[in-house]
């Protein structure tokens, strides 16, 4: 995700300098104009602004906060601008320990797979401080197609972020326990999803309804384990304010159960699968042709 | 719903007699040069085809086997169009009784609110016997905007409804989740809801999340009691499938706690406040204004 | 269960006529000094009270307003006492038409298997009438080994049993998610099985927690489909009282799913066999040795 | 709970010393000829064994790892007995750390309240280093009254603990669900008790189904907020296992439900008023007399 939003970024007239531990990935960036950095700390050092995309709280820490990390390297009054899918609770340790060193946290996740990114197609929610907030609009227009400011602190966005895909797998779990009764009354999948497609009018529904029907789940669009970490950590937000989430606590065990049944490499709508397993169904999933 | 569908089907052309139980809601379609029937017997008698639209098995049944109902008066060869949200249970008791009378069960349910229907902007999903479908196409245009044919068997279209109004459910349920927690978090729901636009872009999240987000469930669209019949009748027609569904199990406890919390008159998408009251959140719903 | 019933109640010097669908059943209770009767009705008529230990709604239904059946051949001031596990709302309609007819019904379900009922150790939880009740104090000591009367309408007696037959399946639910765990942590699950008979001290969960511990679910003490129809009734029962149940939701959910992958033959308690399944275990119950 | 088992060791002939953050309890133990030291480091010198009784993983970490902590204190061979309820992984990362030191860890959560410590009436349940284990048999049978040794693994018994808390949680809120259908049935909820002691014949259904059944959850003998912290623990480990568990779930959320509705300082049977509530029953706690 985050070589497609430097592309544009670059293509938008800033200066960039990229680092990613993946040696090659980087070198692929410098072919377009951006400067390679051999760590993290050299690409913060100096920075106006620095933007992570990683995969979970760990990675992020370790960038931030480990040896040759951006916190120590940033400097005063600077931004450091994180798109990665948190947890609201490292978010707002992330903010507090970028305060204490006069550093500035905005959170701001995406919405959109990478070709979405590689378009400026992503919707970007935003949250932190307001005038770094300003300064960073036209960082916004040039990486996505919409943009909704979410408030003042950085985890809100966050807790957006998570709700948001939270969203999305309960979706998916609805075409699972759907698709399932579908089967067992001898009614073609495909008919409930254009039913679905005609009703909802969503892309959403229709490219995800479609794995599911086809039980196309390999290669992931995104991988199953980082949707049950996903899940878990909107639990773990829900619980930090004080609401229950019925629904997301049955996609956590029905992902739970999808990997205990050797789905780790599958895209995260086979939880699909386990609906079907529930209803005695063959839930193989197709193999990629 | 059955008046403007059959509106629809004079302006198309055809030769309508109706009946309905309330004289008055008779009397508007007589301005159509609609003739009106003094009992669903005598609407039925001589006909090639009785559509129904009802709101439940009940209704339904007495309307099909009570006195002066249609089993008895329609003619060998015609066919029942039941348009009505039944079960699937019903739907092939129906299908059988009228076997026996050599008469003909076509299961026709739609989706739509009733400006839709005026609009001949329905979704129709018919299910029975294939010459009978064939022959009742040009009424499904008339009618609605898109039809797509489920299976050879009535009740697989109620099976397809069912589930339809399932996977509107299961929505409504995850707005309420999120929105509980976007709400304890400080969060304006409504950018909650933007984001989600952007996301899914589908209308039905624009209507419905725009009813949670503002809490206005008053008048109800469709109300909530009719909700929780759908949901147990999904239940129960998963139950003969053969298929756990554990998501429409909590959307049923939690309709059924919006109703021993005095939501019978709102409509169904204020199961979002079961949510909200979960999360120690006031839950009042909005007045209409 | 009406066999040793029906015994004790003889031993205790009451005047028993007796009528079983199955003719061998009612056989060998005419070896006991029971008469037989040829029909319901036959067993009904004249006298003071009739018993009824059936397994559903619809066997209930039967031998009471069918052909042959109790309700037309009871004498006006005459008891009917239903043990059967049958839901609220039959019960309710039951006593409404034995009411028409000027019969009394009394609910007395009782707890206990059948060898509990040859040692007259059962537990009868009667609610009726209360003059009724006064009358029929003998026959309880006479069957039971405890009586508890719950209320003065009959169907508040089926809704404590139901609830009864709820905490059960919890109890038998909450060891297969144990289990599961404890097999994929390679602990013994007897282990855990010998410290939860230390925690809770129950013979009820000895006994079934070995079962599940030893995945012996066959012959079936109490059948699965069983077990389903009564956490089905209690779900109903709890919708009529205005009350959730998101733990029977479950045990419904994972009942179906049970039958769904072939388990109708089995006990109950091999819905520990969903949760095994659900958690990548090898789920096969052991043949009877 | 400690302070009780401490009490037992003296009485069996072992030479105690005793460290506890609140100088005042500590004190209550010099009374009864135990000695007193100034830091955990300072009790665990030179001891063939220290034991801790500490509420989470945070207090046991800080005690252990902490500046004045155990583990740089404990001589090479020493036992560290844990009796603490902890997570499992925090179990596995203790015994990993005191390997690294040559000390051993032994697991040996217990069940019982601090009268049955009291009285030597706790279970405990062991697991780890199999000479460890039979060196400190005398040491169970001083504090216990029975002994169950569940592996050779000091987090299995973690396991076992948490599983078992989770049967507890299961039973509460099983008895929750029942008491709201009862009390909306207009049943005395008493009498539904009075059966589930007949069926069950567990003492600890008694105990905690009359606190249910009166409401009184204050005084807390087992915090809420304590008791959330558990399920969390369970649900991490059953993740681990690679175990669903969609009871443990509910009693999750219906827990973070109680705490947003202020049941913070009530006994974690109050579980119970969230069902009570979800039936729209008035939800109040009776104050302590």
């Amino acid at each position: 995700m985050g070589a497609p939003m430097a592309r544009n970024l670059v293509r938008a007239g800033y200066d960039l300098t990229a680092y990613n531990r993946t040696r090659k990935k980087a070198e692929e960036l410098a072919q377009e104009g951006i400067r390679l950095a051999s760590s993290a700390a050299e690409a913060a050092a100096g920075a106006d602004a620095v933007f992570t995309m990683l995969s979970d709280d760990q990675a992020l820490a370790a960038v931030v906060f480990g040896p040759e990390g951006i916190a120590a390297a940033l400097k005063p009054g600077a931004i450091h601008v994180s798109s990665s899918t948190i947890s609201t609770s490292f978010a707002r340790k992330l903010a507090e320990e970028h305060g204490k060193r006069g550093q500035v946290l905005v959170s701001a996740p995406v919405f959109g797979r990478p070709e979405a990114a590689e378009q400026r197609k992503l919707i970007v929610i935003p949250a932190g401080d307001s005038h770094a907030l300003e300064k960073l609009r036209p960082v916004w227009d040039a990486i996505g197609r919409r943009t909704i400011v979410i408030g003042s602190e950085p985890w809100q966005a966050n807790a957006v972020k998570l709700c948001g895909n939270f969203m999305i797998a309960s979706m998916l779990e609805s075409f699972g326990e759907s698709f399932a009764v579908m089967r067992k009354f001898g009614i073609d999948p495909h008919l409930f999803l254009e039913t679905m497609n005609e009703l909802f009018g969503s892309p959403v529904y229709r490219n995800y309804g479609t794995l599911v029907a086809d039980q196309k789940f390999d290669p992931p669009g995104f991988a199953l384990p980082l949707g049950l970490k996903d899940i878990r950590q909107v639990i773990d937000a829900a619980e930090e304010a004080g609401a229950p989430m019925p629904f997301a606590a049955i996609v956590r065990n029905h992902l739970v159960s999808a990997l205990a049944n050797g789905q780790e490499k599958l895209d995260w709508s086979s939880i699909a699968l386990v609906s079907a397993r529930a209803a005695g169904l063959p839930a193989q999933a197709k193999q990629p042709v």
